[in-house]
């Protein structure tokens, strides 16, 4: 059963910011394993939005828009579908006693919200003022939901699920595999996939910066095992778990389980290490701390990073990541240091030691740091997040799979 | 000159993470003046993808996609579009000469990259390793971008605007006007709009967390004059001048320009303050570090601060701060320094202290800190995102309005 969504207004059109009510909607349908096979966005623009929802209502059975239920002048959805529909309107005593029971009679849109397309099934809006609406009829259902995203959600996941499964509008029923690879580029996948694929397997590669998620459908879960095995088995070290596909949560639920603590002292990544793993919640259950020295200065203050190695080797240097996790799990009670120093860019960069070069350091409480250097490239941000994930790669996979950085 | 931008890639069909790429190539076009009239994301499906973007083709001038240009199983663009502009494939050696410079000769995918359709011209991606591809003939022309931002970022601003431009597919010559404001809501901006908006004059609003920007167009640039002026008179104190709309870029000019040195003290936003500032090319010039104290123990081994007052308030209080930011200033040479704590959340909330609560300081050296407390809404990410521009604008505000947060 086959969906298409579409989102109106202009300033989505004209990217005031992105299209998260698109995002949300897929997620879930697909989660309930119905198809998604198209976004649409429109502006607030009768023509172009009869035009579009047209579109979609001749390629799809199922249509789901959001915007442009509103009160105000520029929203049109209401008026351009049921011109569509044929549809006169009615004031619907339902609806009106809905929004009377949660804003009382002097509501100012009181009138406005509750006249809705007759050919129209209103949904009740228990966040905001806009009713959804639904339309039927032999070939298509057509349902119309606000824009604002906490009441398109509420309605989304409380009564639109719901009334598609009731009306027999049941999605396949499809076997699914999520996969997740750190330290490892898509086109080594790539080639284990060709070479075991199977036909009725259906593949989503998802590259993240430094690690993959690959995503396995077939109409049987026997199907997909001989390609999830192939995967596991050609890239057993590579292999990591976690429900937000993130390295960070993996190394957090390996921490957690093993009562570890980490700590870092981080220079050319300035905080964004700290700030990925600090993202997800619980990291207070073993994340310390991330000692920041961006400044030569600050290394020296902070880390008592020796003077001499500084101007003997320079800050990007083994000599002085080495110096930094050492002392780092001096000053912390940490069981795991990572440190960090490199060039980021755009500028800074020499030929001896170009943009994108990194040096890092491991060390495990009562073992002897281990000290790589790498490069990285991209843009500066690019460059800044890849070392991010290489780094935290690194020490999950020596933690989990014993394997050198 | 109307342009379609088309989003391709099952990840974003099935919503594993909102259309990023559509909203900033519409806002970067939106901004040069050219019209955005439509975003379509379609699917890793041979059909469903020539279908899309010969619609696309039949309606507008100008289509822009994103996706698909890598080397692996479900990349399917270069091949779709080359189809339809009956195209065969050669291996272009400008663009082997470009990815051996940056990769050397041992890149896997090399010569899979460097093979592209004979009739696009291609544009070096300088972040990663798929080439774009124009296609032009008497009807249209389409661009097939790659779908990491990055890169997709890099190549639509750096070639794609000027080679729109060169080619004469001018937008309509239009005068504009961008502003930035900080530590301001855009309803307050609106009613402003809504006053004194000249009947020739378009608006773009575009709400960031905790900043909004707001271009004007206009056919005359004295059209927009009044409204220009208005906007600035009545929130004086909240405009901000950064090329990339970030306060972290405005403070970083400042601070620049006088000389200034900044450092911190983090608790809750666990390194995202520095990361965002360390973001920004250039931060060295100012930036000295930051001591991310996410761990009490850390606050006690790093920033000294008493255990009597953890004890006795909490870590997420005024008298942390004050003796974070104080502490902060004795033990690094910064000018500045800004200290935070607080609740993030999901968990961790009281009925005193709910998720969301943030302490903050302010201090500049020889002066007294300056102490206040906020309540940042949202989930755990947006509640440390609206945390970090709330005091980076509190810090500018004070510095170049003098105003106290």
């Amino acid at each position: 059963m086959s969906v298409e969504i579409i989102s109106i207004g202009d300033e989505i059109v004209r990217g005031a910011y992105p299209n998260t009510n698109a995002a949300y909607i897929s997620r879930l349908l697909s989660e309930n394993g119905w198809k998604v096979l198209r976004h649409s966005t429109l502006p607030d623009d009768e023509k172009l939005l009869s035009l579009g929802v047209r579109e979609s209502l001749g390629r799809s059975r199922i249509v789901i828009t959001t915007g442009g239920l509103g009160p105000t002048i520029d929203d049109l959805t209401r008026l351009v579908i049921a011109k569509l529909f044929a549809s006169d309107f009615h004031y619907d005593e339902k609806v009106a006693a809905h929004l009377i029971s949660r804003y009382g009679k002097q509501l100012a849109s009181l009138e406005n919200q509750a006249t809705i397309p007759t050919k129209a099934e209103p949904l009740l809006n228990e966040v905001g003022t806009a009713p959804g609406l639904i339309f039927r009829n032999e070939k298509n259902i057509l349902i119309c939901l606000p824009g604002v995203p906490a009441e398109m959600e509420s309605m989304m996941k409380n009564q639109v699920v719901t009334y598609l499964l009731k009306q027999d509008l049941h999605p396949e029923k499809r076997a699914k595999e999520i996969l997740h690879f750190c330290a490892l580029n898509e086109s080594a996948i790539d080639k284990v996939l060709r070479e075991k694929m199977h036909k009725d397997v259906e593949v989503g590669i998802y590259p993240g910066t430094g690690t993959v998620t690959v995503c396995l459908f077939a109409p049987h879960s026997k199907d997909i095992q001989p390609l999830k095995e192939a995967l596991i088995k050609e890239f057993a070290t590579h292999v990591f778990y976690a429900e937000s596909g993130t390295i960070e949560e993996a190394l957090k639920t390996w921490m957690i389980q093993h009562k570890k603590t980490l700590a870092l002292a981080e220079s050319c990544t300035g905080g964004k290490i700290a700030a990925q793993l600090t993202a997800i919640p619980g990291a207070s259950n073993y994340f310390l701390g991330s000692l920041v020295t961006y400044s030569n200065s600050l290394k020296q203050k902070i880390l008592h990073i020796s003077e001499k190695n500084l101007n003997k080797h320079g800050s990007v240097s083994a000599e002085t990541v080495k110096e930094m996790v050492t002392h780092l799990l001096q000053i912390t009670e940490a069981d795991f240091g990572i440190a960090v120093s490199g060039i980021a860019g755009p500028t800074g960069g020499t030929a001896e030691k170009p943009v994108g070069t990194i040096w890092a350091a491991l060390m495990e409480r009562g073992h002897e740091p281990i000290v790589w250097k790498f490069r990285a490239n991209g843009n500066r941000q690019k460059i800044i997040l890849m070392t991010t994930t290489r780094i935290l790669s690194a020490l999950y996979r020596k933690n989990v799979y014993h394997i050198s950085p």
